[in-house]
């Protein structure tokens, strides 16, 4: 099973993707797609946008995992992300491949046990877990790989309680 | 100069194709895209965008507008909104068109001198400006033909500043 893991930012997006073979998990791909920050918001999605179908067209994954952030209320916040996850969504469509979205809590639990760990915490289990010698950076892209793994232990699970 | 303007929703988007010519307006194509209500956000989002492609392909406008409606606490309502206007933004600058921003009050005071006019006054008023014997419907792409009209009013505006 090959995971595409999203981290939505309009300047800076997390990507990676996990690869799941008779449960080990590795990496394969890591990276924060930063558009030019001096970009106009469309050029920035657009940019977004052909760089992710590049990953999906390399990696070839059969599912995006995607972090959906919590906001409270800031509405500007609020749009930047509906933005930033629809270049995501788009892409997936394109290629047919489903969307799944998590929430943080959801994700920090997945990697650390713990829905209220740090950045670094996460950065951390996400090393441990595929077996790197180094630590994933940024921590948007650790992010990305830990949403991946989080859907990754999903699936396992709804596999696990349908095989009963 | 031939312009799309862009009312944005996840369910139902509306889009107008205005033609300026020697100070005439005329209108060149109206409708409300609706992707299955039934179908999963990011299939509704690629249809969207792969139904804008098509609109820009065929008409080939030189600028993009997009209604940027107010939202003033609904954060959900926001992402929303910040989502669909990414699809109208991704496929403008797909094609290197630039996109400009309105607010719905700068719309409606474009085509009706005010700007807490109704949806059926728009719809009036851009019958009248296109020069149209039958009302634009629907409501959806009658306000897409408004920040359509709005931005060729704000260009002129900007051209005629520049010229003096």
């Amino acid at each position: 099973m090959i995971v595409l893991g999203v981290d939505p930012g309009t300047f800076q997006m997390g990507v990676g993707v996990v690869v799941s073979s008779s449960g080990d998990l590795s990496l394969a791909y890591a990276d924060a797609l930063g558009p030019k920050r001096s970009s106009k918001l469309p050029e920035r999605l657009h940019y977004l946008y052909e760089r992710l179908l590049g990953v999906i067209q390399e990696w070839e994954p059969s599912a995006v995992a995607i972090e959906e952030p919590f906001v409270s209320r800031n509405v500007r916040a609020a749009m930047a992300v509906g933005q930033a996850q629809a270049v995501a969504m788009v892409a997936a469509a394109r290629h047919g491949l489903p969307v799944f979205g998590y929430a943080p809590r959801e994700v920090k639990k997945a990697v650390t046990d713990y829905g209220g760990s740090s950045k670094e915490q996460v950065q951390e289990m996400v090393r441990v877990l595929l077996g790197l010698t180094w630590l994933p950076e940024p921590t948007d892209a650790a992010d990305a790989l830990a949403v991946a793994i989080c859907h990754i232990n999903a699936s396992r699970e709804a596999e696990l309680i349908a095989g009963e």
